[in-house]
């Protein structure tokens, strides 16, 4: 059976002068439909984590080169701009997602107008709801949050685990019902919470630890929080820690025009698309080595 | 004369599971050579602080339209992210910078494979040691950090006043003279440490608040530390503070070979430059309304 090991924790740590933004990064291993083992990223963090992305994978005895798939929940900046370590890789993501990405709305922050030009460098595979990437490993369509969200269905051996990207954020999520943070359509966003809770025994969270729901609807982690923080400290004078139980709900100025705009702009991301020059190249094939070669 | 606002404060806050790399980003204003007044944003920070951005230039009471000249200390991730929000905006950049980026070392994870797409959707200005953006702001060639490092001198009421980008990151690599990271050339890195401290009497760092020397070579801050975090505090089970006073320094693993890279790839750079598709556009310029025009 497939599984799933974290890379990197995903945190919902903020601060009043800018987001950290630490996503989940996750390993989805197991064989394809040929019975050939397959190396599946999801998401792949800023830039900010891309030493620690390294040695994550280094830990697990791979290189960037044994990535063969790099599947996008979505295409925001926190998730996508590691994604040129892997020119070996085909690029998992929503027709939605891709095209939209190359025209983003105007306030939408956490996709800059330079996004497409990023996706575009590795060969993509568009999927939609229901599509297999390898044998117990499905696609989740759970949009909302951001036009073409998707999540990843692992039939593990601990039962259905569903990476949910930032269709679900943090744990407590699973408990309101309510995306805190809407780029898309906030109707939506609620019914693809629905669907998450609806087939998943465990729940991989954007950022957040991965957990199941008890019984009685409480929050169970299956992971421990751990993060070590340089540069200030509880002694630091002006350094002031929030409450952040009640996180506010967030919902984009704007937003009732994004499907009208998609639908207007449906020509201008085609032509992008289009156009995008790929400047990261996989490393040349070794030579075949046949017989007698020196 | 001309003036420095900090629009977002820099910040040496670090974690053991990614970078938040909250750089300085800074407001210079003055009058042109011919007298017109200019509004020159100096870094732009990456996108989990696009929002604060939006903010910052709101409480000084411009938008991003206002600004007319984006300088750039480097390239790097942290400092480059936002400039499309500025698309009415001449960048301005070391020419080795520029270059650099078309091109970076695999090992540069500072410097993503994508940078050059992402500088190219600015019309470009490239500028050297000694030019003037505008009289009383002048350019210092910083290189070592990266190649193309550079800060900006300005002239203010207070003195000499230089922004410095990662040439400096932190007040405390005024007393070492050594850079803590370095992508370029570790030698350069402190010659040009050096030079800062011979033309400034006031510092603003790349990660850090702006501050003087005192007599006896001791740091004097010139603005309180602030900030408040969301998400953790010093009750939560495993998070833990970690003391930065002695940051270790790192040279980025085949530094050697950077310059006889940068030679040979010189061609490939000026190639990619030329094929860069503009997505950012500046809005169209508002009709002319001239007589008896409704």
């Amino acid at each position: 059976m497939p599984t799933i090991d974290i890379l990197l924790p995903g945190f919902g740590l903020d601060t009043d002068q800018g987001y950290p933004a630490f996503c989940g990064v996750f390993l989805v291993r197991g064989p394809d439909a040929a019975g050939q083992p397959r190396n599946i990223l999801v998401d792949a963090a800023h830039v900010g984590r891309r030493p620690f992305l390294w040695t994550a994978l280094a830990d697990h005895g791979l290189s960037a080169d044994d990535i063969d798939t790099v599947v996008l929940t979505h295409a925001h900046w926190d998730h996508v701009q590691n994604i040129d370590l892997f020119p070996g890789a085909t690029l998992v993501v929503h027709p939605d997602e891709r095209r939209y990405a190359h025209t983003p709305h105007a306030n939408d922050w956490a996709t800059p107008a330079w996004t497409g030009l990023l996706l575009e460098q590795l060969p993509v595979r568009e999927v939609g709801d229901g599509e297999e990437i390898i044998p117990g490993v499905e696609v989740l369509g759970l949009p909302g949050h951001s036009p073409g969200s998707i999540g990843l269905v692992v039939h593990t051996e601990a039962g259905r685990a569903t990476i949910t990207g930032d269709a679900l954020h943090f744990a407590y999520v699973a408990t309101t019902g309510r995306n805190p943070l809407v780029f898309w359509d906030a109707d939506q966003a609620a019914r693809s919470i629905g669907r998450i809770l609806d087939v998943s025994d465990v729940i991989y969270p954007g950022h957040d630890r991965p957990f199941r729901l008890t019984a009685d609807g409480g929050i169970d982690y299956l992971a421990p929080f751990a993060l070590t923080v340089t540069g200030a400290g509880p002694d630091t004078p002006g350094l002031r820690f929030a409450d952040s139980s009640a996180r506010p709900s967030w919902v984009m100025p704007g937003i009732q025009e994004q499907r009208a705009l998609y639908e207007k702009n449906a020509d201008d991301s085609a032509r992008r698309i289009s156009r995008v020059p790929r400047v990261v190249r996989p490393a040349a094939a070794p030579r075949a080595a046949g017989p007698g070669s020196g």
